[in-house]
């Protein structure tokens, strides 16, 4: 099959996937993978990983974590979407989910970075003195810090004077892959350079007009080349002995997130209700856990059935993770109503 | 080098020349071309065709040929950028010549796909009776027509309604894509099918919404990689062997159109001066020109040599049809304003 029918094959399973799973109130994502996995090697056979599969899907989950920032699309986006229908959004725990997922990203994108580097089969992993390892980490992540804070917005003006077809997106661009170039260099994960891309650009003037010609270039060609991807290298084969592993992992998932996120939100003063809420919400991980896996596939630090397992668990997680956010959420709001009502009777009587 | 540095290195490298080139009055494809030759292995050996530069460069032409219709970015773009220059635009000569790029454009890629399919070295071009090599050829053509008037319109609007990110945008690609791959099962050349593909969008009313989406698409990420991808093929080795050719060549391309268009133009009841400036304004190929070059060479009916040469005699035509066009203008607007002066004198004379 030559690769353009693979591409249009792909482009034309992942729109109508997301089309049904949005339809049947499920993340689009979850349509995306499941196409996927369909078409894969797994199942019917359609799509096999090719060089050029490889390519689109990297530069994919590369494009993802950039645009993450600029769309504000981060991991939570099922969650923001739970809480929009349910009008819970403008609420305190809104706002701390919001927060807090934005920091939980950074951190995920730090850890995943130090794991590859400090675990993964990359060059710099090769080296064993803990200075020769740490040395070009530290300075990695000052790098980006000058960089974004200085070096991005002078690109982006830069170029926005130049007289050429497209050239502030073409800048962005640029910035994305060249900021994912410099920390493989530096032993770290592409994804992350491009995550502080964004987050620098993100920082800038120039966001929502990028955002509008930043998504057509991810959306319609390289991030369905990426979720179809996943499925094309999963494989169901031996996983019945990994079935313990998945269940324990779905138990330490939901629960981690969920105890973890409420009872952080509990301390700072939340009731026992919006606590809940914020650990409910806190639990989906759509988009960053599969970046996650992919990362960790490739580094080597993980194998092919644990990847399998790990896309299993999101896939789980993120279909579990918006009915228990409902739930909690539909109990705040009758519980609130119930004090509203109790409130005005007190009133009633009062007067 | 990792292909995220090649691809950086090409965005950064052909916006600086397209802007380079447009700060001289010189079209941009000239300094993107330039930026290619000197980075490729014909100079700096800065960057060298991979896999990765294939498809993209591949990708590239198919999507800039899918563009050109939708954006009204034909091979005379530089003709326009001229006309309008020196406020010639709203005249009968400048509208002859985009109705005649057009139609010339049209016939171009005709033809390019009828000699691909019967002197190329495609599956199709193998079998060697008439029937069987003219019969897809003709079905390919009345597929292209009867898919571009019913298929289009309904496949856009069905993916309108699709609940799923970026929709149109990828239906518009599907559609560029599927044709191509539809072209080449048919024995003909990719890029034919994305422009019949951008011939029918170009007659429905997503023209515009798609315009501001694709662009990006095309501009930013993949033509780039084309235009270098040129540079990249080019080689320099027994060029003095070619040096007749190319300065035929040369006389052929300008003299042909520069005649051919006046003599056309002056038959059809244009004085002399405005014969020539459309003569003059057909000159130019562009974007057209290196479309044709690439698709020869990769179906093998020219070598590097002559390849080479094209490119060499596309340059030098791009650069003198501009210069030609402005002296024409430059005369038929001296002579009008002559001839408005002798007036004016005739009329105060009688007054």
């Amino acid at each position: 099959m030559s690769y353009l029918v693979q591409l249009v094959l792909i482009l034309v399973l992942t729109k109508l996937g997301a089309h049904l799973s949005n339809t049947l109130n499920f993340p689009s994502v979850i349509g995306e993978l499941l196409v996927g996995v369909l078409a894969g090697p797994a199942v019917l056979h359609l799509l096999t990983p090719t060089s050029f599969t490889h390519y689109f899907a990297e530069i994919g989950v590369i494009v993802l974590m950039f645009i993450g920032l600029i769309l504000s699309a981060t991991s939570v986006s099922i969650t923001v979407q739970v809480l929009k229908e349910m009008n819970h959004m403008n609420t305190r725990e809104g706002a701390i989910i919001l927060g807090a997922a934005v920091a939980d990203d950074i951190m995920c994108v730090i850890l995943l970075g130090i794991c590859v580097s400090l675990f993964g089969t990359g060059a710099a992993a090769q080296s064993q003195s803990v200075g020769a390892l740490a040395l070009p980490k530290i300075l990695f992540f000052i790098l980006m810090l000058v960089l974004g804070k200085w070096f991005v917005p002078y690109f982006l003006r830069f170029f926005d004077k130049l007289n050429a077809s497209e050239n502030v997106a073409t800048a962005a661009l640029i910035l994305c892959f060249g900021f994912a170039a410099l920390a493989v260099s530096l032993g770290m994960s592409d994804v992350l350079g491009a995550y502080f891309a964004g987050l620098a650009i993100s920082e800038t003037s120039f966001k929502e007009k990028l955002a509008l010609k930043i998504e057509p270039i991810g959306y319609a060609v390289f991030i369905p080349v990426f979720f179809v991807s996943i499925g094309l290298n999963i494989t169901f084969k031996g996983m019945q002995h990994d079935l313990l592993f998945i269940g324990l992992l779905i138990i330490i998932a939901i629960i981690g997130k969920q105890f973890g996120g409420a009872l952080g939100a509990h301390l700072f003063g939340l009731n026992l209700n919006e606590a809940n809420i914020v650990g409910a919400g806190m639990v989906s991980r759509g988009e960053m856990a599969l970046v996650v896996a992919n990362v960790a596939l490739s580094a080597h630090l993980i194998d092919q059935n644990h990847y399998t397992a790990m896309i299993v668990v999101t896939v789980i997680t993120t279909l579990i993770a918006p009915l228990v956010l409902k739930l909690f959420i539909q109990r705040a709001q009758k519980e609130h109503s119930e004090i509203k009502q109790s409130r005005t009777k007190i009133d009633e009587v009062k007067s």
